[in-house]
């Protein structure tokens, strides 16, 4: 079933929140969409491409009165929007948010919101290196996955809005538990994500190694270029995921640095031999 | 100058030493290519495909008299082979190889070889995940840089035909010392390597998370599906290199999880823009 939005109101009008009003609006199935910035430029730019109708700087007045309400902003920022907005959800607003992060996000709306639970977290698997509403493009969701988080005390009726609301856009939809989801977000992303940082730096001050870097180092440090304040928000709201992430993995570059030291030809083999399967079997292919 | 060879002997007959033979052929280069194999089924699949005119099993045999000799071996063989064919080198004839290493095999012939050296190394920064002669491709090396080795000992004579060599099939060609190659290697090909095979172990062993698995991941481990031999050979010959880039990957991935640990977001968010600006420097963008 395709469900139609009276008012939903996007908080953040970047490139995913600006991507969702364009992909609303060109589907048809909100009647007016409300985008709240905190800078007048980011709300202009929203405008222009026509992604919202409207353009707020206060949170609480756009979100007074609409049925649907997205949280775009960083991951450090949704628990204090959420507490921002409270107040003025009425008993059929359903509320979701779209940061990489779920448990301390879903955590903090189990223990401040009214039960059940009309917050129902979200996570898509879509964006780019790029950011900003112009780069919002209405199909950025269509043939991705939405992670929709699952809970105790979670509204049936919310979360059935929620999930219409991304297939709506064009994605599918998978429910998980949000603290598993970010111990899974962490060793597929997270730790890769830092990894790819930490390999940019190693290469640098050796001199102009450009003829020298192959398309290895390109894809390895490819996700390095993501915007530091996200992803300073990620680590700092996924903590011990990726704290244990981080940690398993020093433990195996100390295991294979020993083989390496050790010169020990089988064991390194089989080291590389079980990181080329482990990709096929992650992969499924 | 496009310079024409006689008699070109090619001892391993995979994927780039299949694609030499072939890139010689197809450009007009060689009179003869002589393919040595350790199986006879390999030296069939190159005569199929046309990428050598004659199979030796001998490597002996097949390198008396020829004027060039390109040892394409896995890396950890390289000396073996060097070793094996020095008695039938005779005064003209000029010897190359394609490892990926360069620091080991160009102390070994320095120390073993008559002076002035007419061994010079390679290392053709060309190839993919696939092996084998039947993947052989006359334009592998077409447009691809090939690293040439320096030496004090190097006959002026032989590092022109190696150069030319490289020229002719198509390849842009530097020239550096194969230390300083190891290093810069070492930082910008082979940690990468381990790391993503690491990176590919972390994530297995989680349930199925392919629906979780975004492109950040897939690029990442796309270096884990070479060939286990292929990177054991890598790390057993450019030991002290990789050694000493493990060690500075560890110190940073600590520095990080210390940051995380303490929830320091001014460190991280800097942590992640070091790592941005890193990769534009290294990649010159």
């Amino acid at each position: 079933m395709t469900r139609r939005f009276e008012t939903v109101t996007i908080i953040g009008v970047g490139l995913l929140g600006g991507s969702l009003g364009l992909a609303l609006k060109a589907r048809g199935l909100a009647r007016a969409i409300r985008g709240v910035g905190h800078r007048q430029v980011s709300l202009d730019k929203a405008l222009d491409v026509g992604a919202i109708d409207e353009a707020y700087l206060d949170a609480r007045e756009a979100s007074a009165g609409a049925d649907l309400i997205v949280v775009c902003t960083p991951a450090g920022l949704v628990r204090a929007k959420l507490d921002e907005i409270r107040p003025v959800c009425s008993e059929g607003t359903v509320v979701t948010d779209v940061a990489s992060t779920k448990g301390e996000i879903c955590a903090h709306a189990q223990k401040t919101w009214p039960k059940p639970l009309r917050f129902v977290g979200s996570h898509p698997m879509a964006g780019s290196e790029k950011f900003g509403p112009e780069h919002a493009a209405a199909n950025l969701y269509a043939g991705s996955v939405t992670i929709v988080t699952l809970g105790e005390d979670l509204a049936p009726d919310a979360r059935q809005v929620v999930r219409d609301f991304w297939r709506g856009v064009g994605a599918a939809v998978i429910e998980i538990d949000p603290v598993r989801h970010d111990v899974l977000m962490a060793r597929t992303s997270h730790v890769p994500h830092v990894l790819s940082a930490c390999l940019a730096r190693l290469a640098v001050g050796q001199g102009d190694v450009r003829p020298l870097v192959g398309s290895g180092f390109r894809d390895m440090t490819r996700i390095a270029a993501g915007r530091p304040e996200i992803w300073r928000d990620i680590c700092l709201t996924n903590r011990d995921a990726i704290l244990a992430g981080i940690d398993a993995l020093i433990d195996d570059l100390a295991a294979v640095r020993d083989m390496i030291a050790a010169s020990a030809p089988d064991s390194l083999e089989e080291f590389f031999r079980l990181g080329w399967e482990a990709r096929r079997e992650v992969l499924g292919e």
